[in-house]
This record gives structure tokens, sequence and C-alpha cells, in this order.
């Protein structure tokens, strides 16, 4: 692709600015930290842009949308001020093609839930244990450059099984956890014309955003979600006129035919 | 399972009482002719109740959803008129592990759309043609008792691809259409603990719920959408206590705990 | 199924006989303790016999392989001993509909690889520590009655990823090790109209088989991977008649015409 | 990606050789027309050779598999004339990560059933009759600059199901035929770091390989199986020290221990 990715990466952006722990950790928000390794590992590969929950649309207007090839998503604290609107809106972009990265406690997100179907909920715990991220598909696009079978987390919170989502279209992450439990860290789906990955390393009370192979798998995830081009076809057609001929047309019950 | 699996058949019932062609195909409803090809085929291993869209609720009260195992769904004329509350009720059942078994133009019903994240759109057109329903997975517990490679139905309406579903977990079957389309016609997905099946043979104004094959799907669909037992787990759950022993402790802001 | 389902334990059957450790915890072989827990667990829905690699033909003649609808493999120390031959049948078997089992260190069996395409390989290391095994689908018929999020096994083989398998059908189990690992430990696939399902716990040094939820594990999946009847169609089949008529033929060059 | 892609186009040669139908198509060969199509579509962002059946090792020496980064495969009349040797050279740089496409009647050649698992059979007529070309996964990279929601090949030689494959992890394509059969005619497959795809248009004694569409479709193919680096993990690996601390060791028999 000639042009840069369009990238918005869109953060509630609420524990910065009501934490002294968050915002010393993340001064400028947890989006600045992103944008910064998505500029620094991407370069002239992608364009970004900010959101944030409290902007009027939070951020994601029509237009805003439209001009967005990949989106990520960090909420938390805030899921349910995220209006149904903009979710249906969202939504609509991801069936049309547009790339949806879902970060950490964004699982119980509003637009999440939506394209997956199922509660998202999972086990956790905040004890600032270590959490070992094993690839479990060396060969995904997402897993490149990680440059052993696993990387580390020194304090990390616990996000465990059973998590309820569709079983991933792909596996590519499995993580471990000290104080006993695993969980499915990086997953993908497809919906509609749209890529979804999930990707749950990442907190606001730890500097985990700062770690270079979290980076480095947010980075692959936005350019492998990357629109493919192609139809949008995710409307009804009724297409009267068959393509090839039918030899004898029984009588239909004319009153029956309707829009769907 | 000893206790005969508990099946609710809901249809919305508007097309019977509306249109004399329909009328005439399905006397008592579409819905009779499948509870009567379930009890034919499955004997005492089911027992089937009926629900339709005008009884209070729907008829799927929080006690019958309770004594329902699996639910098949018929609709068309009246997806919106179908409450957003029954449609959540539904969901949160079918997340507990009740199986659904979604059947033609309820592709377009909330309760499907919902579970799938999709617009679940299509091409159709209703020309009476020839139908040519592909078994594309032998060994799948749905094919099982369909004598030959595929079967046939007369006239059909046509429902063609692109259909805009997240990619089935298990595709048992391909409809060919004499018109010129093709169709993903057999698909299951699992969502939270429970079976989701989509068939799309079968239509108001055409005796394809009398067809053999489409009732031995139908049936065997129903079967294996059986609920499997054990624990639901499609709610947070936040564990303080490690299992196993961890290190050294981290100090976390308490202040961000929070119940998810 | 009216009649029982005939399963059919294969053992390679030699640690028993040539450790002192091993025989102290099996001594009968450990195809008699998995062939004692599907007796109590399952009863008269199965009917089981004993397979091993010093019988003619491994135990696995063309007859025992007919009245086997689900085949169970543990081996290790004798992988390549298994004659091609019998590999070649046992996969001819599968694709017609025989369920297969593979248990443990039987993940580097010819059997395994051959109906997988990958090496199958994976970290290990055998350190007695704890195995916690998640359950990640407790939807899913083989995680039927087990009774929490998880069982542990005190003692276990540590197996790791990256597991070189394609992606489960299906993941059931996901299991945490002491030491930092983590592994699929509970996957499924299908390949022609058999059921293939892999489950890592068990080892010959350890008493994991008379653990009461991996028995359960074992016998919930010996049951999933029971055929379903109908056609074998992994044959080709041309098919000179067209099924619908077409308009015009064109001139093809028989001289091409041969079979398949 | 800064250097080319390096793609090796293997093709039997044999019909070119003998008939003159296919040398009138195909007069220097298959692999000749979809090298120009490659270079025509794709520019220099690939650099094609192409290897034959006669040539010493089939062209496929350690040193041409080790500078190709996808293999395109080509065979009908010689599959059996394709070394085993050469069969686990071209597996083992599959699970390595090279990409491979295969076309058409190498449905039934050695490496695409080795990577399956399955017989790799179908249905099949040769009436040169029409063939509709549905687009099932508009958002696949694959399906990417195809206009519309199929595309047709005048005359085409039918394969139909049952297809006896693993069930694709994409389907991005499925073929109506005129005489009535259907054909999951796109698919992927990833083994070890490999991505496979199946396409299945493509005759020798049809001008199919001169189709815009079915080039496009070829030209994707071979983009989507690029590798995307990072480590191959296909090999045992014994790990003695744990990453994390082991409370308590029991006695192992190191006797048992061994390498895998």
């Amino acid at each position: 692709m000639a042009r840069p990715l369009r990238v918005t990466i869109w953060n509630e952006y609420v524990h910065e600015l009501t934490s002294d722990v968050v915002r010393g950790l993340y001064p400028e928000g947890m989006h600045a930290v992103l944008a910064a390794a998505l500029a620094r590992l991407l370069g002239g590969a992608v364009r970004v842009r900010i959101a944030t929950l409290n902007q009027p649309d939070h951020g994601l207007t029509f237009e805003v949308l439209a001009e967005t090839d990949v989106l990520t998503w960090w909420g938390h604290a805030a899921h349910e001020r995220v209006e149904d609107e903009i979710v249906d809106r969202v939504q609509r972009r991801v069936l049309e093609g547009m790339g949806l990265v879902v970060l950490h406690s964004a699982h119980n997100s509003k637009i999440f839930r939506r394209l997956m179907g199922t509660t998202c909920m999972l086990r956790w715990r905040e004890a600032a244990e270590r959490e070992r991220v094993w690839i479990v598909d060396p060969g995904h696009p997402i897993s490149a450059g990680i440059a052993d079978e696993f990387f580390e987390i020194e304090h990390s919170e616990m996000y465990g099984e059973h998590f309820d989502i569709p079983q991933p279209d792909e596996l590519f992450a499995i993580s471990w956890f000290e104080g006993g439990e695993v969980f499915r860290s990086g997953c993908t789906w497809r919906r509609g014309k749209g890529k979804v990955v999930y990707f749950s390393p990442g907190h606001e009370s730890f500097p985990i955003y700062h770690h270079p192979s979290v980076q480095q798998v947010i980075a692959n995830a936005v350019m492998w979600a990357a629109p493919s081009g192609g139809l949008y076809l995710g409307q009804g057609r009724n297409i009267p006129q068959p393509l090839s001929p039918i030899a004898a047309r029984h009588v239909v019950d004319e009153s029956l035919h309707r829009a769907k």
C-alpha cells in the first residue's frame, strides 16, 4: 500500500486523570505511549491520530472513522459511558473492513462484546505477578520480531481462563501467570470484512505499554489488521434475474415478497 | 442422557395466518410440521413444546427457557417485533449452554445477529428453482442418515453468497442453486457453552419442511446442539488469592480496584 | 447407538516391561489402567479390547480395526518400530470414520504426525512439577464432568509450547506448569470422517493415568470420537453425466482423460 | 519487505509436451503463463524462477528451496514420479515457513496429501461446463481486486464435493458448476510456520490460466503465503532447568530419559 495506514488510537483516558500511580506511568496518557511506539516501530507506514471518550462523539465522528483503517481500543472504567450509537458506528466500520485491535481491559468493552456475541468475561487478580507470554503461532505475522519462544512481564495483572470468547480463528499467544493461571492472551477473529485482534498484556497501573515486546506485538497487530480492499457485501441483495437459466418456474405467492 | 431432551420450537407464526399459500402448505403452522418430524425421527429422546411471537413474552418466559435444552427459531416478517429483552434472555441461555437451531429466514433474526456480531445478510431470489444440498462434512453428526452425497429440493428460495457471517466453526452443507448461486447452507458455531446451528433450507411458501432429508438434518441438529453439562463461567471472577505462590508482591494502587 | 462402542486401547507396552518404576505404577500395563477406567466410567456403553506393539500386526489386523470404533494410542520408546503398513491401515480407518485418541508422548507417533502433517514436536522437562489443567471450553462434551475450572496433577512431566501442530479445530484444555510453561493439552481435529483427540496428561513414570479427572477426560474423548455414520467419500469419483443440463459442450481432448 | 519475494513455480510439465491441445494453449508450459502473470501483476515485488519434474531433484535442490519464499505446485499425470525424498524436503521447508500454493489437480499431489493428512480426493467431470467462482470471504487478502461477487470461467473441468480435506482455516471461494456440483475452490491452511493455499480453477486442456481473475487470485495467494519471519520451533527442546522455581522435586526414574 503506497499511502500510510491511518490508525486511530482510542483511549477512554480516565485513569490517567484520576490516579497518581497511572499518571506517573503514563503522564500524557496510555495513548501517547502507544502512538510513540507505533511511530518508532512503523515510521511512515502509519499515520496516527488519537480519540478519547470525552471528545464529541468520543472522537469517533463519521469523518474520523471513514478515514481510519485500523482502530485500537483501550477502556476499563467507563465502558458503559460509551454511547450505543457510537458502538453501532464502529461495528459498522469493522464489518466494512476497518481493523480493530482490542487491548487489555477492553475485553469488556461494548464493541468487543458486540462483535463476539459472548460475555467476554474472565478471571482476574491484581497482584503484580510475573506473566510469561508464550508465542504459540510463530509463523503468524503478529508474532514476527519476537526473538524468543516467550517474553516476560515482570509485574502484570492476571487475566485467566475460562475466557468467554468464541474460539479464536487464530491463537497466537498464551500467557502463563506466576499465581497459577493461563490465558489466551493473543487472539484474532474476522467479522464481516474486518480483522479483529485481542491482546491482553497492558494495564494502567503497571508500565506494560512501555515493554518493547508488547509494543512490537501491538504494532504487528495494527499492520495485520489493515483492510484488504474488495467489495462490501454485508447487505441483502434481491436478485430477481437468475445468472443461469431456470428450467421451470413455479407459481410463487408474490404477496410474501418484501425487502429484507 | 436418561431424560428426554427438552426442545422448544419457536415460530413467529405470521405467514400461516395471513397467506393462503402458506396456510395450504402448513395448515397448523410450520412449527407443527417440525414438531411432528422430531417426534417421528427422535421419538422418546425428545419432548417438544411450541412457542410463538404472540404469546406473552413470545412464549419464552424464564420458566420455559430454563426448561429448554435446545431452541429452534423461525422468523421472517416480524424480526423487529421480537422484544430486545427476550433476545437478551435467549442469548444468556445460549451462553449458559442451551442449543440454538436457526432456520432459514431467521438468518436475519435479532438473536442470530446478536450471537454472530455481523449483519448476516445475503443474496436471495424467490424463483422456485432447484436447490441441491451437498454434504461437505460427511463425518459430522448432523450429516448422519443422509444416504447420498447430496439431496435435492425441487422448488426452493435461493439464498446466495456472500453470506455475512463469521466463518463457521464447522461447515457441513453447501447448496447449489439452479439459477447460479452457491450458499453455505449448513453451519455450526459455539457461543459460550451453547452450540449454534444455522440451516437454510426451509421456506414458508414451499413445502420444504415436509422434505425427509430436511427433517433429518434438523433432527440431527437438535440432538447435536444438546447441552454438554459442566460449569457456566461467563462471569468475571476476581481471585485475590493465587493458586501458586507469588515470589514478590509489588505495590498496587488499590484505588483502581473495582468489580468488573 | 444401541450396541456398545468398540474401543481398542493400543499401548506399545515397553516401559512397563523394562522399568521397575513404571511397573510399580502400572503392574499390568498402562492399558490395563485405562481399560479399567473406561469400564468403570462408561460401563456397558463400551466394549474394550487391548492391542500392543509386540502382537502380530501390532495387534491391529484388518479384522481388529474393522471392529474398532475408537482407537486410543500410547507410545514413546518405540515409535519407529511401528510398521508403516500398519500406520497406513490406521490412517485409512480414521479417514473412514474411526475415532483416534492420542495420548501424551504419542504426540510423536507416526500416526499422529501422519494425520497432522507437521512435526508435532514440543518443549519438555521431566522434573515432577505441578501441572494445572485449565478447561478453556467448558461447553465441549469432552469437558463434561470436570467439577471445577481446572484440575491439578501433583507430579507431571512438562510439555510446553511451541507445540508444532495445526491449530486445533477445538481447544478444550491448556496446561500451566510450575516451572513456567504453558501447553495446549486438550485438542481436537477432524480428518476425513474421523475425529482425532490429543490429550497430553499421562506419563509412564508418574501415576497420572490413575487420576480421576484424567480418566474422565479420556472417557469423554472416547465417547466424543465415536463415528457418526454416513458415507465414506475419500475416493475420487468420475461423474461423466451432469446432474443438471449443460448448455454447450466444448471439445475436450479425450487423450487426457485418466483415472485419478 | 524490501527485497523481492522469491517465488518458484513448479510444474510437472508433461501434458504440454505430449498433447497438441495443451501445447496449443500453453506453448511454453503452464509455468510460463503463470510466471508472466506474476511478473505483470506483482512486478518487482517478486523474483520468479521455474522448476520442473525432469530437472535433477525435480529442480528443487536444497539450494533452490533455501532461496524460495513461496512455491507454487502444479501436477497431474506424474504425481507418483515425484521422489519421496523431495516431498520430505518440501514439507520441511513449508514447516520452516515457506509458502505453498497448490493448484488444480495438485490436490492429489504427494506434498498436498502429506500436509493435509487426508486423501484429498473429490468428484470430477471434464465436460467443458461453466464454473462460477463465488468469493465467500471478501475481506481476505487473497480476494482483493476481484471486482464483483463472483467471476466466471466459460469452460472448466468440474471438481465437486465431497472434497476430502481438513476443514480449511479460511475458505475464500466456493465454485458453482453448471452440471450441478459445488466445490470449496479457494482454501487456506497453516502448517508449521508455512501458509498453504489451495485454488482449484486451472486445467491443462482449457485456457484457464489465461483468465485475468484466476491470475489475480494466484498472485494474491503468492503474496499472502509469504513467510512472516520469526523462530522455527518444530523440533523437540529438552529444557531441564525450569524458568520459574519448582517447589519440590520428586524422584524421577532417570533410566527413562532419552532424546525425543
